[in-house]
């Protein structure tokens, strides 16, 4: 924890959004109050509303630690001088390389349903980032990189859901997972295509 | 539905299960009270009661249908007479057919976190089902049908994955999605591997 330290001793804006938003993946962002909050941290309320101004706050914080991962990485993607095959790789690998940085974050992320309107707005930016997916696996569909028995929406969608996938098992032992992931999603799990 | 009309009129025990599972995945199990039940089904709750004892038993029944499909797909696999590359692309096809035909019932069991007795143990029959899985990736690995460079447990965490995600995007216009699946998964989705 690089944050500086502000506010009440014990804990600083970083270090309660972790606790926060662990307590949320237990509970649920709609199961959990800000008394919950309170006993978790062993801290007042008032002196978590010295550090933020309601539940809602943390959840923004969090959604944004999470997409603003994702966009990152679909930044640097875009910025990529390559075919789209390329790219779609590359943003596969990246994507695996957020979601192992900011399990926590993309977890809340991916099991948001939408109850509240900030939700909504984290699920409308994830299907902008579906967008971009889509459009790459049919960029290389077109340019015959990409297999062309596959829908591309339905492509995207297998795509990540096998990297979202990681949010129900990884652990910090698996390492290499970005390599698996775009090994099997690329290649195949097949060594002998031409024997059979 | 083929299931016997029994009990009050309006609802058999077939139509009450698809009701309760539907609202214990929109409220989550914890969330929905019997009372719950009672309103969206327009019904007294001793008119549930008439057919089902308790909560539990209603999540039981759907925990089965669910697990059930899967363990039916898995033994017919057990019982095919193949290589256990076959078998595993048997095993991914037809999970991905009880994911369709078992929608709602698969998505209760997959985000089921273990808070009850009856959670607990669809997660254990759940896990067993993944050992045999993560066992044929190994035997595969073994027959040098799978490629090496991935470890067995998390390319059948991977695969699966894959498979489970359509729990969250799959919608019934969705056709040849088994074949979708098993094209990328057991053949990749780049078609020039050797030009590069």
């Amino acid at each position: 924890m690089t944050a500086t330290r502000r506010g009440r001793p014990g804990y600083d804006l970083e270090s309660l959004l972790t606790v926060a938003v662990t307590v949320f993946n237990e509970r649920g962002y709609d199961g959990t109050s800000m008394e919950d909050l309170s006993q978790r941290l062993g801290i007042s309320k008032s002196a978590i509303y010295h550090h933020v101004t309601s539940k809602d706050a943390l959840l923004r914080m969090a959604m944004d630690r999470a997409l603003d991962g994702l966009f990152d990485a679909l930044e640097r993607t875009r910025r990529l001088d390559a075919p789209a095959i390329d790219k779609l790789e590359h943003l596969v690998r990246t994507s695996v390389e957020v979601l192992q940085d900011r399990l926590p974050y993309v977890t809340l992320l991916l099991r948001a349903r939408g109850n509240t309107e900030i939700e909504r707005a984290a699920l409308q930016r994830r299907r902008q980032f579906d967008r971009y997916v889509a459009g790459l696996v049919r960029q290389a569909e077109a340019d015959g990189d990409v297999r062309p028995d596959v829908d591309p929406a339905t492509t995207a969608r297998l795509l990540f859901g096998m990297v979202n996938s990681l949010i129900e098992w990884y652990r910090p032992a698996h390492s290499d997972l970005a390599d698996a992931v775009c090994a099997i999603a690329f290649h195949g799990l097949r060594t002998r295509e031409d024997e059979r």
